[in-house]
């Protein structure tokens, strides 16, 4: 059997499922913020998602605010898209569905869009915050969800290797691989 | 652009990494439980995770009662235990360590074990707990991590390709892919 070496842990689950969030100021421009992480954390009745954000970031702001956002999965093939959305600040006054070639789709039941691109788009509202440590955890109940037509198989299921998923791994980013 | 269908939403990330949780029983006796998810909350200081689990597990209890659980990254190649560990419960008094050849180390700060064979184990000690819809956060203070050293590169880092995690994607279990 192995040796176990012994670490500093520094985020230490991977990999991560990577994510676009929009929210929407007071004003109704929109913003959108790359996460390394969307996670499940009610499953069935009622379905909520979580997000852990840090304060000083601008969508934090606008979030606690407006207590709605929606979550957008990118494909790998949109890694530059998440990266460009990463890299600056709503609060600059940049428009990142302009800058990154994005387009806003009006959501159902909230005031932030939906980002045409990504094959799946949900609305949330905010239903829980906790401060958790060095982030702020948001808890959004899932309103509904949007797939794009054509992530949809043959018997109108999410076909995932359609959806081609983006994943976070140590800084590096990776693809879905093969089932098993 | 493709046309998004509407649906009602469940589980709606993914993928999602899933893990192996030990807990330990008033008696000393360890448990062990599959989760299809966890995920990290504060990356840096400190570091905390968090576990969604339904209270009518016996991993639940176990957890609320001692505070501590460590969480044990399994590799793709182990999905036979994982699922092992999944199909029972350690409440009928079945060894899921002996049942599916898990071997319990000794953790460095908590009273649960670790698990050999996972090539990373996190010590956790629970610093925050919210019920989230049909089941609840437990979030826990990675106190110290152990990396299997085989899984380690030539710098030290570990290596993705070694670890080989195992992600759950809509019931489906699936390996990790290239690096973009």
């Amino acid at each position: 059997m192995t040796n176990k070496v012994e670490r500093h842990p520094a985020r230490p689950i991977y990999p991560t499922p990577a994510g676009l969030v929009a929210s929407i100021d007071s004003e109704g421009k929109p913003n959108i913020m790359s996460v390394a992480e969307i996670f499940n954390l009610s499953i069935g009745d009622p379905v909520w998602i979580g997000i852990s954000i840090r304060e000083a970031t601008y969508t934090h702001g606008l979030i606690k605010e407006r207590g709605e956002f929606t979550v957008n999965l990118p494909t790998a093939a949109m890694l530059k898209k998440v990266l460009g959305c990463g890299s600056c600040s709503g609060r600059d006054g940049i428009d990142k569905f302009e800058k990154y070639d994005l387009t806003a789709l009006p959501a159902k039941h909230v005031a932030p869009p939906i980002i045409a691109e990504c094959p799946m788009n949900l609305e949330c509202k905010v239903v829980g915050f906790h401060p958790v440590g060095d982030h702020d955890l948001f808890i959004g109940e899932v309103l509904v969800e949007h797939i794009d037509e054509d992530a949809l198989d043959a018997e109108g299921q999410p076909d995932n290797v359609k959806l081609d998923p983006l994943l976070l791994l140590r800084g590096g980013f990776w693809r879905m691989g093969t089932k098993i």
